[in-house]
């Protein structure tokens, strides 16, 4: 998966609830040609998100293929319904780009292979449908392999889902490319695999190749590089997706674990009847839960404040949380990822080389 | 899967190698009517498993047909090659069952049902292929349901896999209906399922789905009894199957936890560089991790103590390990499970209602 000219479907979401498009708009290499979004079609991406790469907003992907002078490699899907199904008015849209030569990236539930009209219309014109979420079949079991590859390991993990775990790990990775570091985003989850253009999505894999699943990336790019940073997911106490924390703590046998925190966030996001524990218990859960595979100390903090209206306010809830986890914390969006890194270089973690 | 008279396949392997057949024929209400084991042919079931019903040993499922006076159920596949595949030589047998009426049941990896020919002839004759290790298509995330259950909840945790879970639940059961405690055993391996006849593979579901898998099985039956112990698996430190045992951890919202352990066990089974943690450590992990979803202390301990030769060593290695972790402890073959359930019950687990 490897496209330079790119569209992005995101009707009627653009951009507040376009999570996926913002992803591959701020953190992929591609370059966006065009938003297709029939609410806002006529505006520009700098109408609405200054701080992204500007492209014309359209209505369709053949006002979408007219603006881009015909030079589209794909088509992405960067908006999800809940639930993660097809939107049938989207039909037309994937159809055209099929028919126009260019591949389509999805991240839904819906597997775009298993529809009949759009896998016989992309096998007639010789395009590939790619559902980031289908997990590869030769997916197995962990080795133990991850403690040998030549990189260091960080791995972002939660407080809670939804914290901004993906966010964090690819400003941590921008961080450490300025500081001449060859650092680079392990994604395990949807939108990160669409904006790196590989990966496993592990949530998706069946309970006991998950940890299998990232010892499975981290040796095909280890020696490669001199970090990496692995995108965590959910929260090791999340009544309903530890399996997945739990496998990828595991199966990345990180040598430091960064925390990511939302300000403010007390319940669990959806299960608000489940309170999160102190943070200090996180440190000690997560550390302790990763040591006798292999050992990993929380070396910094990363605190989502963008629910906080203010810098001062937003300052304090990065300080208060650094002080309640013991480590230095940042927000990687509002301050960026560098004192995420040097922390992380004080523990002896991001130059390469084992540290066990 | 409602299955009275059946006969098991364990072709080479009767009776050590033949894990799934014993455990069917020891813990399943099905009568076994005969053992399908070419190499022991003529033998009979006691000559090898004296604590175990006899049933004749016979070369073929005709035979088994025979002896059986042709009133079979069904064929129990009751062994696995390494891998998990279908080995060619049982193709005749398992065609003489379908062709007989015999539903055919199987905890394979390759599933029987994506076996053409067979799935063909089991249409023709009506009968079901029955592949416990294939997961429902309806299993979804957990809502957190599990902790509103009348029944109280006993999880089985290890400190490894393959040190008796799945034994030490059926044996807890067991004790526990010998008490008038109306208890059930909640599968969540191939051979547990097998046993009770329903179930869901917890390592073949999706890693977001792990914990729902068990919330399923926990609402479905939870309001029938009192006390329902489900079947842990794996190792909360295991480096390949640690999201299984945490998916199940939190599925299951347990209102105690029996920590089981193989004497002797020191490394982690077929991945000896990593050393088991101390036994303490165990405890404290458990507990930690259940306690942001659902209070949990570990009440017992459940010690295998299979390769201890003699009797006082292994009360030695049972009191060793009860010491370390701070509960009561028994071997449940040894010793049958009367002391774990006794411990539970102190500890207030066991009689039903709600113990949050």
């Amino acid at each position: 998966m490897d496209h330079e000219r790119i569209a992005v479907l995101a009707h009627e979401k653009f951009p507040d609830r376009a999570k996926t498009a913002l992803g591959v708009m701020r953190y992929g290499d591609q370059t966006v040609r065009a938003v297709l979004d029939r609410d806002r079609a006529g505006d520009r991406v700098s109408d609405h998100a200054p701080d992204l790469d500007d492209a014309p907003i359209v209505a369709s992907f053949a006002d979408a293929h007219a603006a881009a002078d015909g030079d589209l490699d794909a088509l992405y899907i960067g908006i999800a319904p809940i639930g993660g199904g097809f939107d049938e008015s989207w039909r037309g849209d994937v159809e055209a780009a099929i028919e126009a030569g260019c591949d389509v990236v999805s991240g839904l539930h819906y597997f775009l292979n298993d529809d009949e009209g759009l896998a016989a219309l992309a096998d007639e014109h010789g395009v590939d449908l790619v559902d980031v979420r289908k997990p590869d079949d030769d997916l197995t079991v962990a080795t133990g392999a991850s403690g040998d590859v030549d990189a260091d390991v960080l791995l972002t993990v939660g407080t809670d889902c939804s914290v901004g775990k993906m966010t964090a790990s690819l400003e941590i990775v921008a961080a450490a490319r300025e500081r001449g570091i060859d650092a680079a985003f392990v994604p395990t989850g949807q939108t990160g695999i669409m904006i790196a253009g590989w990966g496993n999505p592990v949530d998706r894999v069946v309970s006991d190749f998950a940890a299998g699943a990232v010892e499975d990336m981290l040796v095909e790019v280890g020696d490669d590089h001199d970090l990496l940073v692995v995108e965590g997911q959910g929260s090791i106490v999340h009544p309903a997706y530890s399996a997945v924390t739990c496998g990828i703590l595991h199966g990345a046998m990180a040598d430091g674990l960064v925390l990511c925190h939302a300000a403010g966030r007390e319940a669990v996001h959806g299960y608000e009847s489940f309170d999160l524990p102190p943070i200090a218990e996180y440190v000690d859960l997560y550390e302790g839960l990763a040591g006798p595979v292999h050992e990993a100390e929380v070396v910094a903090g990363a605190v989502n404040t963008k629910d906080v209206d203010d810098d001062e306010a937003a300052a304090e809830a990065v300080a208060d949380f650094g002080d309640a986890a013991g480590v230095p914390a940042a927000d990687p969006v509002r301050h960026g990822a560098g004192d995420v890194v040097d922390a992380a270089l004080d523990a002896g973690v991001g130059r390469g080389g084992s540290v066990e």
